[in-house]
């Protein structure tokens, strides 16, 4: 198995992401190897200095960096050698079983819809993030980011994903699906939730509980919380604003812990025809380790796969 | 002036709100008088009980309860009798200065909206959340409920009725209003908060900002952050279900004891013809006390005069 890292992208890069690399490979098992994806010159130090182990990892060069600043739908077309446009063009032609990158966000949605397409059938791929859970475990919220305005019927399939996401990589047998409202009864909500709710009442494609509010977003109620991308971007950006209080004025070694993102190392982005994980921009070496472990956890629950064929 | 108290609204009721009128007058000038709104006979004993001062409160009969379980656009006309249709009556009377209720939160806003009515030009009336930051003071989120579904002039008359109550109310000089939205720059955001952005930018009536992000909701960026109800409840249920963890897990004396809703009483019902406070359902007696103190502080800044002059 062949995990694609975009070396160039994020805050720490290329430091934390070849170191991550190197903690990543001591996690996973022997048939995983790494291919680092980034400038060559600057790889091959950082590796030589820390004992990174040639056997399992490859460098292939991209001189050229989408930053923050690049325009998401222009920047691959734009700079075809940055790090990002080769990770995409290496999964494409099947020479890595996944790509992960802590880079620009916007770029890494925009190449996975376009160089390696939606899976047909799913009319939005969408992004999730950890809602870890008070009494232990976690939950997963989607979308978070990649669908500001939603239609119903988009709502739907994100909980069928979800529900495949959790039950594929998270290991959770029927996994219970909650739509994100201000209520709990049918009824309740705005217009899409009142019309979502009625869509995915009684579904056979996953395991719909009904609504759940704000307050039950981390006990547990749900597995899967499915929501709008712009409502899951503001409770996401709300947590973390949380966890750096709770950091700020010194808790630790509690449940707000478990709000760091460190921990997660990012979300693959559902829907789509391979596996590109995405990962925090300030993520540092265990950050991009876990984000290793992720798309490990994803390529070897053939994720993907399934989801094609529930699409089908 | 007289403060009106629904004594049969909330999940303690009668007693702690009797309680709470009882508190609050302590903390109330002397020309404030309490208007017990209930049934008499539970009244008067809890009073004698607690030894409440008879100058300042006196008793309106009235035998009826609406619920929660009532529906909210039919309690009224079918509870004449109960608590919340006389406080309507007599606030519409102008007997009574405000009219405060702990009870069922749609009936109160269908109150508010056909007993009282809207304030002309006023589109849709809303109710507001406190948000404590975390360097000291607070910070107000607005719509958290009562309009799930809103247009971007809606979103921009929330921004001049949240200016005015933290001027008239909080007694902040030029108050900050931030758009919540899931990106800084203009541009970003759905489809309503960006529409909302352009209408909102450049104002005359309030000092815009620009956007905010769900990160910035507890660090004081915006003194007022504007969003449609449906976003507004998730994240203020969200905070709440944050505090409920905190107290879980023995996290005490805290920044976090700051979203106890007990301190802030409730929200007045912005932009209808008097003045209108809801509270928690779950409000014990000192929860009551600081309703009272909220309803004097909106009657005492002329709040609902000053939204009447700006929307002229």
């Amino acid at each position: 198995m062949k995990l694609g890292l975009d070396i160039s992208g994020g805050d720490f890069a290329p430091k934390a992401n070849v170191l991550g690399a190197i903690l990543a490979l001591n996690h996973l098992p022997d048939n995983v190897e790494v291919v680092l994806i980034g400038r060559e010159e600057e790889i091959h130090p950082i590796l030589k200095e820390n004992g990174g182990d040639f056997s399992r990892l490859s460098v292939v060069n991209a001189p050229d960096i989408i930053t923050m600043k690049d325009h998401p739908t222009r920047a691959i077309p734009q700079k075809p050698n940055s790090s990002i446009s080769v990770g995409f063009e290496l999964l494409a032609k099947k020479e890595i079983d996944s790509f992960a990158s802590t880079g620009n966000t916007g770029a890494m949605l925009v190449g996975s819809i376009y160089k390696v397409n939606a899976i047909p059938g799913v009319i939005r791929p969408c992004i999730t993030s950890v809602l870890p859970i008070v009494e232990g475990g976690n939950s997963i919220i989607l979308d978070v980011g990649s669908n500001a305005d939603c239609k119903p019927d988009v709502l739907y399939q994100f909980a069928s994903l979800g529900s495949l996401y959790a039950k594929s990589v998270m290991d959770i047998k029927d996994p219970k699906i909650g739509l994100l409202n201000i209520g709990e009864e049918e009824g309740k909500g705005n217009l899409l939730t009142q019309s979502a709710y009625k869509l995915m009442k009684g579904s056979d494609d996953f395991n719909f509980i009904g609504n759940i509010e704000g307050r039950d977003l981390f006990n547990g109620k749900a597995d899967v919380v499915v929501c709008d991308g712009f409502t899951g971007n503001i409770v996401l950006k709300q947590a973390e604003g949380i966890y750096s209080i709770a950091k700020e004025i010194g808790i630790e070694g509690t449940y707000f812990d478990r709000f760091n993102y460190e921990n997660y190392g990012g979300t693959p982005i559902l829907g789509v025809n391979s596996n590109v994980i995405i990962g925090h921009g300030i993520s540092n070496d265990v950050a991009v380790k876990n984000m290793l472990c992720l798309s490990y956890d994803v390529v070897e629950s053939e994720l993907t796969r399934k989801i094609k064929e529930a699409f089908k």
